[in-house]
């Protein structure tokens, strides 16, 4: 008889929150759920963690089998553990999360589950407590977009500073004046300017940039301004 | 027939990291686990997540017995998972932690269960994978600690410039030259010089500031300086 016997044992799941980004538009990944309840409702990409899984290794696969998508790198957002929150039976689950480049992850995405994007701030309407797992999401994307000037593992080799635009405004849901907006992000000094010209969205064309990543890479301290370095002290 | 019959169940366990500040160096609270296996080694305070309870409600109530501590507010910091985690039974754990102020939770601490406070750097081998749960706290503590620049919910009503200094050493375990830390946390005019001087700590006397909490509310937003106030975005 030890401690552990007669301890309650509970079902867990996890939930997959993919955002994405189209160069103009940031998208949320959803699928219609295929069992009840709320069959056929929209719903997060979510599935029950089995032995000797991890939690990782548990949305990793939910992930590719309802949607296609591999080699996603998706961070741990948080545990959901309110008691009700399944109306079936308690669950708990640990919702990851990610920010992808749509265009990059196009030709995985399968369509047998009905995979689709939905602008985020048009999305319908989710099952269970998955609009509070959103919106915990967003937050977070919101705090990482403040710390790193540029969210540069999401952005095409070159890009535009609309587009770069695009994506801070679809992350703060909000709109930046253009002006201030470029004034800003070119006095970080970690953009390189290319020669060449996007002329698709306007007639004017929007120079192309690329990031210096080894700027980038030095100047992410200044960002956290107060502590000399913290990463470099963090073990 | 459901989606839910024949789910594989899981024991569920909350682990609460305390880091404790005194006034001069980071602490953490640390019990002797009372049961095998791993009798009497040091631990973090854990137990089962019971039907009913959310997470935090068991972080909660964990704490409370097996240290006496309550009102504590304990931040959700990640859920671990590693399939042998624990020895005589897969169980997964999600960690919560908090920073006190020692001082002000000191009369609550029990000692039924020998909760004790040890030097972080000097902390004995916790079981499991305690180690990385502390790991992962103390690096969010850091993030936190460049994010705000005074940790004032861990700070007496009034305290000294080397006071300061310790809670940020602690925190970094690194050491700052005196002369450029009283500069930089001066520069950012959140500090109301006192009267009065503490002479317990030196003959000179260190003079108490307070944090002027107007000013440290309006100015949070200029260390999340790209964006423009971005909570106020945050929805």
């Amino acid at each position: 008889m030890t401690k552990y016997s007669g301890q309650k044992h509970f079902l867990i799941a996890v939930d997959c929150i993919i955002f994405g980004f189209d160069g103009y538009d940031i998208k949320l990944l959803l699928i219609q759920r295929g069992f009840e309840p709320e069959k056929n409702k929209w719903s997060l990409m979510g599935g029950f963690l089995q032995s000797g899984e991890s939690l990782e290794y548990a949305a990793n696969r939910v992930l590719k089998q309802l949607t296609g998508l591999e080699g996603v790198y998706l961070e741990q957002l948080q545990t959901f553990s309110k008691p009700l929150r399944d109306p079936v039976e308690r669950t708990i689950s640990t919702a990851y999360f990610a920010l992808i480049d749509i265009h990059q992850y196009e030709k995985q995405l399968s369509h047998d589950y009905h995979a689709e994007w939905f602008l985020l701030k048009k999305r319908p309407l989710l099952i269970f407590d998955h609009e509070e797992m959103v919106k915990l999401a967003q937050k977070q994307l919101r705090y990482k977009a403040a710390l790193h000037p540029i969210l540069f593992e999401l952005l095409p080799d070159k890009f535009t500073i609309p587009q770069l635009q695009s994506l801070y405004q679809g992350i703060y849901n909000t709109k930046f004046d253009n002006r201030n907006f470029s004034r800003k992000v070119l006095s970080t000094e970690l953009l390189i300017k290319q020669q060449e010209k996007d002329k698709a969205n306007s007639k004017k064309g929007a120079f192309y940039y690329k990031l210096d990543k080894r700027r980038y890479k030095a100047n992410f301290q200044a960002f956290l301004n107060f502590i000399p370095n913290p990463d470099k002290l963090l073990r």
